[in-house]
Formats: C-alpha cells, sequence, structure tokens
C-alpha cells in the first residue's frame, strides 16, 4: 500500500512558532526580509509537495529500486520527475547562500521540510540531501573558480553530489584510508583508489555527479592528518561550466540492500586508468577538517530520516487503530467490539510513540534553531554558545534519534498486527528503509564515542556547561510551577546524577579510557533522554500557559501536557538508573577472555 | 551469504546437563529407556543436521520463498529434500507417543533441537512445526478413528497440519469468528468460512494437509463459549488412510511479506462451493479449549525461533568482530589496527548479546523441563506446581524471548557495520524473518494481558507463588555465597518490589482494569528479567562450585560467571525502576482525548 502520508501539522506549529519561537530570527540579518506568514507559507508549501510528490514514490523506491547494468545506475522514471520538481521548487538548498541559487530561509524551516520529505520517501533524499551537504562543502572551502563552477549548479540540482569517505579496508576508521592523489598541475591531481558504500555514487538523475574525495597525497603524514579533500567529477567540466570528457570513475557494484532501494550504494573505483583527476579543496591535509562540516550536516539528517519516518508511521499506526474495530472494551466486556484505540494496552503504544516524535521532532528543530543562531547571532559569544550547543547536540541527534525514531517504527509495526508484516501496509518499508540509520554516517557507537570522547569534555567542557545551563534556566525558571512540579524534579535528579556521573568519568578519559569508551552509549542515551524531557517540559510550560488563556484549541495544549508528562514519568527514571550504574563501574566486558565470548 | 550455521555447543550441554540435570529424568517412566549419553547424541545428530540441511536452506527460504499461482503454493525443491529428511530422521514428533511413531524423548530434548533447527531455516521449520502440533492435538482429543487415522501420519511427515484460528475480521479476537458449522452425519460437518494468516496452509510438500479449524456449530452459543474445533482435510481420507476427493478447501491469497518468505501465509476458503466437510474433534463449544494445547505449544516455539535465531546471529556476529580489523586498540591508540573485538562498546554489545542469548535459552529449555515433569513426576501434587510454573512461563517465553531476541539481532547487526545491511550477510534476514516473532501466536500485548490477567492470579495465585517460590529456594540457598552477594541483593530487592506490585495491582483487576491492562506489558518485561536473571545466577552458582573443583575448562565457568553477574547487574537495576513506576500511577494514556493522540 501507497505511503499515505500525514503529519501533525499543529504540533509542527507549535514547535516552530510557540516552542523556537522562529519568527524572532526574522530580526536579523539575513532573514529580516522574512516573517512567519512566508515560513508558514513554507510549511503549507513542503506539506503538499510531500502529499503529492514524494509519498506516491515511497513504495516505487522500494519495488523499482536503483537498477545496475554495466556501470551504470538507472533510477525509477518517478524518482526523475521529482528531482525535477525538486530542485525547481528550490527545495534542495532552501536554506542556503541565495548568490548562489539557495532560498536562503533559517535552517530550522528545512529541518521542517526535511521531516515532512523524509517521512514522504526517505530513499529518494538522499540525492538532493548530498547534493545541498557537497554545494556548502564547495561554498565554504572551494577557491572563487571551484565556487562559480559547482556551487549554483548544486544548489538547483543540475548537478548532484556524493561524500567519497569509506574505503572497504577502512570502514568507519577513517585514518586507514588509501586512495592516493598524485599532483599534476596546480590543484589538480590524479586520484586512485576504491571507495565502499557511496550513497547516490552512481545514478541518471542528472548529467554529471560530482564527489568530494578523501584521499592522501603522496607523501602525506599518516592517519587522519594527511587526508585530503578532492572535488572528483563523474564528467570534467569545461571552464565555462560545460561538461567535457568522462573523468575514469567507474561504478564497479551496487549493494544489494534490506532496504532503501531506492538508494543507489555504490562501489567506486576511482582512477582504474589512471586517468581519473581531481582538484584539491582547500588546503593539503586539511580535507577531514572540511569534511566534519558535511558529516555533521549528515549526521542531522539521519536522526531526521529517522524522525520523519517515524512521525509519518506513528500517525498511520494512529489512523489504523480508530479504525480497526477488534475485542470489547475492558470497561464494557460484553458489549460491542470497539476500535482498537480504546484498548489500554494500544494507548501506551500510541502515547509512547507520540511523546517520542515530538520529542524527536523539538530536538531536531532546535539544533536547526542553534545552526542559526550560530550564524546569526550578534553577540559573538553568544554566537560562540549556540555553535557549541549544536556540536554536543549532534551525535544525539543522530544516535539517539536513529534508536528512538526506530523505537517508534516498531511499536507503529505493533499496532497493525500481522498485517504489519506484510507490504499491503508501508510499516515493513519503513522498518527496512530506516533500519540503516543506526549504522550509517558513523554507527551509533561512534556518535556516543564522539559525545563522551570529545563533545562532553571539549574546550574546557563549555558545551556540556552551554546544554546543562540551558535544562538550568529553565528548571529555576519554573520552579513555582505547581503542575510541573513531579516531573521538573525528576529533571534536577537526573542532572544531578548526570553531573556525577560526568565528574566520575573526566579522569577515567586518560586513566581508564577502556571503560570510559565502555560506558559512552549508555551515557548518550541518557543524556538524550534528559534533554528530550527538558525540551517536552519547556513545551508543557508553555502549554500550561496558554491553557490559562482558554484559546479554541484548548486540547491540543492538554494533551501536550499530558504528551509531556508522559515522557518524563516514563523515560526519566530508568535514565536516572541507567546513569547510576555507570558509577558502578562493572568491567566485565572488558575483562573477558576474548576466546570464551 | 549462506546462514554460517554456528551454535556454543559447550552452553548447550551445561544448561541441559549441568543446569537442568536433564539425565534425572531418566529415573522415570517413559524416560527410563533414555541415558545421558543417548541425548548427547541427540544434540550431535542435531547439530549434523542444522549444519548439513537446514543452514544451507536459509538463504533459500527468502530468495525463492513460496510461490503462489493459481491456488497452488510451490516451494523451493530444496525444501522437500529438507522436509523429507527432517521426516526421516524422526525430528517432528521426537518428544513425543512411539506408540504413533513419536521419539518418546523428553520435551526438553525437542527445545534444545529447536534451538538448533529454528537458527537453521527458520521459514522451514513452520512445517513440521505445525505438523507436530496438529498431530498432538488429534492424539489428545481425537476419537480412536481419527487418531488412527491421522496421528501417525502427522507425526512422521507424511502428512502436514496447520492450525486455522484467525479471520480477518477477528484478528486476535477469537470471540468474534464466524465460521460456520452445520452437522450433516455424526461428527461430520459442512464447513464454511474464511479464514486469514494461516501459516503452511497450502504447500506442495505433503500430498495432503490437515487443517484443525475453529468454526460455530449452527445455533452455538457467541463468544468463545462457542468455538468447536473441526478436522478439515485439504484431501478427504478414505477409512484406510487412502486419498479420497478434493474437499473444499481454497486457497485464494498468501501474503506478501517482509520475511518468512518460505513460509507461505495463506488465506483460506472453507466451503465455498459448500462442499467441504470437517470431523468434530472432541467435544461440542471446546474447541477453543482444545486450541490452547497447540497454541502454548507454539507460544513456545515461537520464543525458540526468537532464540534459535538470536543465538546463531549472536555467534556468526561474534566470529566477524574477530575477524574484522579496524581502528586501534584504545590502550595503545597508536599501535595497528585490531580484531574489532577489542574495542570496549563491541565487547558491550558482545556481552549484552551472550548474556541475552544463555538467559533465553535457559528460559526456553526451562520451559521443555517443566512440560516433562508436569507429565511424569510421580507426585500429583508436584505436576501440578510444575504445570502451574509452565502455565505461567509460556507468555513470558513467548513475549520476553521475542523481544529481547529481536535486541540480540539488532545488536548482532550493528557488529558487522554496513555490511549487516547488505544481503551478502545474514543479518538483514534474520531481522525481518524474526519480525514476525512479536506478532504471530498472539501479540506481545495479548501475552501481556495472559500473563498478569490470568496467570498471575490464577487459582489463587498458585502459577506465581510457585515461581517466586523457585526464586526464594535459590535466594536462600546461596545466601552465603559471597561471590555473588551483590547480583543476589538484586534479585531480592526485585522480588520484593515485585511482591509489593502485584499486591498493588491485584484489587485493580476488578476495580481498575483499564490501569491493570496499561502496566501488563512493563509488568510481563520486568518478571522476564527476573527470570532470566533469576536462572543465570543459578548457572553462575554451579560455575562457582565447578571451578573449585579445578575443571580443564576452567575458562567457560569462569565466563559463564560474568555472563550471569553482567545480566543481573545491566537488567535487575531498571526492571526494579520500571516496577516501582508501576506503582505511582499514571494514567495518562487512559485519560487522552481519543481526537488529541
Amino acid at each position: 500500500m501507497a505511503n499515505n502520508f500525514m503529519i501533525n501539522e499543529r504540533d509542527v506549529r507549535f514547535v516552530l512558532f510557540e516552542h523556537m519561537k522562529i519568527e524572532e530570527l526574522c530580526k536579523h540579518e539575513p532573514f529580516t526580509e522574512f516573517s512567519k506568514e512566508e515560513f508558514d507559507m513554507i510549511l503549507n508549501e513542503a506539506i503538499k509537495f510531500t502529499k503529492n510528490e514524494l509519498a506516491p514514490i515511497h513504495e516505487i523506491s522500494d519495488r523499482e529500486g536503483a537498477k545496475f547494468d554495466k556501470g551504470r545506475v538507472s533510477l525509477p522514471s518517478a524518482f526523475h520527475s521529482a528531482y525535477q520538481k525538486f530542485s525547481e521548487g528550490g527545495w534542495i538548498a532552501v536554506s542556503r547562500n541565495p548568490e548562489y541559487g539557495g532560498g536562503g530561509m533559517p535552517t530550522v524551516i528545512r529541518m521542517m521540510a526535511l521531516e515532512l520529505f523524509e517521512g514522504g520517501c526517505v530513499a529518494f533524499m538522499i540525492y538532493p540531501g548530498l547534493t545541498h551537504g557537497v554545494g556548502h562543502l564547495v561554498e565554504s572551502f572551494g577557491d572563487d573558480e571551484m565556487k562559480a563552477l559547482y556551487t549554483e549548479r548544486l544548489y538547483t540540482g543540475v548537478w548532484s553530489g556524493t561524500m567519497a569517505l569509506t574505503e572497504p579496508q577502512a570502514g568507519s576508521h577513517l585514518g586507514d584510508i588509501k586512495t592516493q592523489a598524485v599532483p599534476v598541475d596546480g590543484k589538480v591531481y590524479k586520484v586512485q583508489g576504491t571507495k565502499a558504500f557511496i550513497s547516490a555514487g552512481e545514478h541518471d538523475l542528472t548529467p554529471n555527479i560530482i564527489h568530494m574525495v578523501l584521499a592522501r597525497i603522496k607523501g602525506a603524514p599518516e592517519g587522519v592528518r594527511g587526508i585530503s579533500m578532492f572535488l572528483v567529477p563523474k564528467i570534467r567540466v569545461n571552464p565555462d561550466g560545460s561538461l567535457g570528457e568522462a573523468n575514469d570513475v567507474q561504478c564497479i557494484a551496487v549493494e544489494n540492500k534490506m532496504g532503501l532501494h531506492g538508494s543507489a550504494t555504490c562501489q567506486l573505483a576511482f582512477g582504474e586508468n589512471n586517468e581519473c583527476l581531481g582538484w584539491l579543496v582547500g588546503e593539503p591535509n586539511r580535507g577531514l577538517i572540511y569534511m566534519f562540516q558535511l558529516m555533521n550536516e549528515a549526521r542531522i539528517s539521519v536522526g531526521m530520516q529517522a524522525l520523519g519516518q517515524a512521525s509519518c508511521a506513528y500517525e498511520q499506526a494512529l489512523a489504523y487503530t480508530k479504525e480497526r474495530i477488534q475485542g470489547a472494551d475492558v470497561m464494557d466486556r460484553k458489549g460491542p467490539s470497539v476500535p482498537i484505540i480504546r484498548h489500554p494496552d494500544v494507548r501506551r503504544m500510541l502515547l509512547t510513540m507520540k511523546s517520542t516524535v515530538e520529542g524527536l521532532r523539538a530536538l531536531l528543530y532546535l539544533s536547526g534553531l542553534y545552526y542559526d543562531l550560530a550564524r546569526i547571532h550578534p553577540d559573538e559569544q553568544e554566537r560562540e554558545r549556540y555553535s557549541n550547543l549544536l556540536e554536543i547536540l549532534t551525535p544525539i541527534c543522530k544516535s539517539y534519534a536513529s534508536d528512538r525514531g526506530y523505537d517508534v517504527l516498531g511499536l507503529a509495526f505493533l499496532c497493525l498486527g500481522g498485517y504489519g508484516y506484510t507490504r499491503d501496509y508501508p510499516m515493513e518499508q519503513f522498518l527496512r528503509d530506516a533500519k540503516v540509520t543506526s549504522i550509517y554516517e558513523g554507527t551509533n557507537g561512534i556518535q556516543a564515542l564522539d559525545l563522551l570522547g570529545r563533545k562532553v569534555f571539549m574546550k574546557e567542557g563549555a558545551a556540556f556547561k552551554a546544554l546543562i545551563d540551558e535544562m538550568e534556566k529553565f528548571i529555576s525558571a519554573e520552579k513555582d510551577t505547581k503542575d510541573l512540579a513531579p516531573e521538573i524534579a525528576l529533571l534536577k535528579e537526573a542532572r544531578q546524577v548526570l553531573k556525577e556521573v560526568t565528574d566520575f568519568l573526566r579522569p577515567l578519559r586518560a586513566e581508564d579510557p577502556a571503560y570510559f569508551n565502555l560506558v559512552a552509549c549508555p551515557y548518550l542515551d541518557c543524556l538524550g533522554d534528559m534533554v528530550v524531557a527538558w525540551l517536552m517540559l519547556e513545551q508543557a510550560s508553555i502549554a500550561l500557559h496558554a491553557i490559562k488563556t482558554n484559546p479554541p484549541d484548548q486540547n491540543f495544549y492538554q494533551t501536550k501536557l499530558q504528551t509531556a508528562k508522559f515522557f518524563a514519568r516514563k523515560n526519566l527514571p530508568i535514565a536516572i538508573t541507567r546513569l547510576q550504574t555507570i558509577r558502578t563501574p562493572d568491567r566485565t566486558p572488558l575483562e573477558m577472555n576474548e576466546a570464551e565470548f
């Protein structure tokens, strides 16, 4: 069955305008020409686009998928028309520099649109998503010539882009990559090597594909400090922007995957005939630093894939539970069969999903807002603070959202009973498509090491402190809010335990790095629960104030209050317990005899 | 890639002979002719059979699957030869009555074999699994003629069987089934109705398929009290056992599923031409009571499907982490890349999987032992006690094992990184095949209602008390075991909280049934954690004693000790916290406005 796209518009508006108050961005350049009304219009447009263009290709993306034949990948024809409309609609670079064809909107608006689009057809979104990121790399780190040739063509979707990092032998460990670059002339190099798991590495949506390739210039230092970034077009580009000769980039295989069939995951051979030219981006040996711009954007996008699919699956499961009649009401056991939404266990699943989706929405939109504020806030210290906040939230956006979003998909699946297991409903495709979110752009284990090993203690703990300060600001502002007192008390307790655990871990980073790494994943999970609980309780507080004004949609605010409290009560006690276990070191997994696992 | 079947034989032997001490069954009829050596031989045979016959068809079961054309289902030819060998090997009814061609072995031995077989090829096992259960229904409830005609032919695989319960409009709610039976002559009825989601409902493995159909005799009471059971053969059977005419049973559709492609999930129309004869099994209106024998066996088999796949996936993930070289050791960051099993986060995943698999193995084998003891124990009261223990464990075996087993599959998948998402490795198929275990044979939500709504309080709490007594017996026997003191203290605390929560819930069953139902799932999860923690700590205690004798496989016992402690430390604190939250009632999901979800 087709993906019957649905979205809780009211909650999207609530997050944008009542929680994040994004219209305040319009006070500052470069957003002064925008307004709340315009943002709202974009939301309507994005919903329309998703319903008309993306949801209809969801099933096609799975059933037809990307077809590989003799080095060429062809995509379903429906992808071609969707890509054209997506490009023409200005969606690829909706939040990028208008000088290069971007829409100039805030990133938080792009986040909102992404939630919808990813829920519509996640496999399709791989192509414009990477194209956006590659365009931004060129804009940020390319020289004038490169920018002039590539940026606008990427932002407007004339060409598309990829990030070519992983190699078969290196996997997650980029320090081991072996692709070589030999200088030819100025910034031009000959590139040689094989890259694996390259999303959108080859396809027929655009006449050219721009690969951003990490490689070592001959003689470069070992490890990550010797990695440079090269722009490697599939077809060489003449100085006037017209297409020249093919550039010795071969697609040698396409992965046969569990899901995401519409996204071609390619193995690419660069320079098999030693004729692959690459253009150095920025300075030599700084490739990984540059690539982190795209990797961080991609990590948040992966969280958004999880949210978008979870959000859409929840709404469809909810609709199903209202329609499916089965079993008597527990309060009237001899009465007629009722819609299954009346059954307590189904309600438990629904509210678990709803609170998770709304929590992840708040988390991910907030990352967009932080991105904007880090760029446009008039105060430099504030920009720095927001940039820190974004940095510490990034691994949580990727890892926590992909894990909890997947849990939502599992519950949505359960709501449909046996039907969920059939291909007549979109649930099983959501599960297959979304399963990769815990893996790519750095596995969730790697995200946890990034959070605990780097972000929490970087800059003398500035980012961590900024995050805790945000929570504390909220806690102390609400200290007299009786209606939220039990939930805020839980958050306070969690914050206290988190501080203690973090203090406990600080010296272990050097003294017992193995144990430190061992607890990174549970630490991330718990911090994720806390951040989302904080955001949900902020929303609850807003709802409490709104209710006092007796608004026409009273019910929405009442429900928001219930949803937020439920999230906090359900998740914070467990987070507290798990955090506490980190402090009573169980080093068993480290002590195990390797042969005896 | 083919399913490279692996099993931790040492742990299987440990559970059978050191933990469950199953050779003690041989003291009693009907097992006096067996011995430990014979049981061990069966284990070896089952491993050989799985490796040679089942693991090789795992991938085929998915890629070829069941093919539906004009009312007929054909299975891959490899299924035909596997089925023949499976039948000839006596595996279908290995633990059933030798009088009818069964093997006469203890059920705990069948459980052990099932773990292997389900890990080898779960989709194939649907056919012999149901055939076993249907044969047992006939043996238990059929009259002499029916038993003579059908039992042996089912136990030896000449014909196969199905359970035809679900109807499209009724789903999980069997009281709503509408299939009608009109008396023709004596026990012969005409059956008319449509059944959905019938596993193995049509196929070409056997010349006849025996459907056990739930239907209402015209004029029967409404609801579950008016349901009778009919034996409906696909081909009518002559009195001499030869096949007669077709019996007006049509396969009108086969589900297109996420996984388990080799198992034909059929929609069956009985009596479309009013020519479908069914033979009443036992008394009228007692069909659901009879069917519970098969349903209970099937529920434990579903737990076994989850364990078998989790066990096999864990071993394969483990092997991968020993081979895959990537990243430096955290204790030697400038050193060479090492197998990923050296990385702490990978070890965390491995030990989480290992402890879960070993815990589920103990749980499921124990259910087999209880089954045997409930049947053969010389003391009637003891038989009753074991029967109660089996009853209360059954929903846990189904629900907890399918949920935790699925978590293991998710971690095994993660260990392989991007490769796990490809069809080059069996992980993605495990995930797709096993996803249905949370749904079929009663969704996990229904299992939880069975546990809390029925089993915990039935017979004035006798089954619950028997289970708690088992735990208490262990706790007090080990009160001086210093090496396990912290873990046993956790189990004691959990048991205390469980008692309090259960006392708290007792009156709510009548007073607040909606809240009662709302907490059934978390209650089951927590009780599952406790039961498995208890069993793992029992194993730890056995290991402690064994270590003192300085055995040659010292390492195995040391590891068992570590694994058991890890399980208890990791899971019990969270179970305690979750149980406590049940006592501070959060009725939010019940209070939510239906329109506002």
